[in-house]
């Protein structure tokens, strides 16, 4: 598996974007490895609970699979929790699931399914 | 700029290597983005103190320069404070600077001088 992108909590969208920016993040682009920016669409959603909790952040690594069905099987065979025990339509309209973060080690983990991942 | 590696701080390596292992992350290799696992080598130390704070998990994001001298100057110029004003030898014999999490909105960033990135 390859790491898809990097999740981070962001307060203020348009600041952040601005400020990744200066690195030369812009547009994002498939194929490449991408830095996602998460603002909360409100307080009482993951984002925003996650802001109120640890402030802003890096927040959960995403990875590509091309058999997100059969990589949750296998994680879930070796002792993985998921949040999603079916994936979900997420990120660039992939489908998409979650793992515990106490999997992880303290990371949130993502799969992202890709083509060809 | 690019992304060169993700920063994660653990509190047993042998541990994070097997789970990292499952996704099939093991031996790192320079070209692609890597996971890098950092475990304290003391309490005092600014990863001991980072798990002793926040707990296992997300520790920072690296970028690849070719120029790093120019690079500092330049975020520096923008309003970056610095905690390396000079650059330092780092990850995998690397030349590396840190810039302070408050300019990367609660990202630890790290910039790392790669041949041509």
């Amino acid at each position: 598996m390859r790491l898809h992108h990097v999740g981070i909590a962001v307060e203020d969208l348009e600041e952040a974007k601005a400020r990744y920016g200066l690195l030369g993040f812009g547009v994002v682009a498939e194929g490449e490895t991408l830095l996602e920016l998460l603002a909360p669409l409100g307080q009482d959603t993951p984002v925003g609970r996650f802001l109120v909790k640890r402030g802003p952040g890096l927040h959960h690594l995403a990875f590509a699979t091309s058999r997100i069905e059969e990589e949750l099987a296998r994680l879930k065979g070796v002792g993985a929790r998921l949040i999603d025990e079916v994936p979900r339509p997420g990120f660039g309209g992939h489908r998409v699931a979650f793992l515990h973060p106490g999997f992880g080690l303290g990371v949130l983990w993502e799969l992202v399914e890709t083509e060809g991942a």
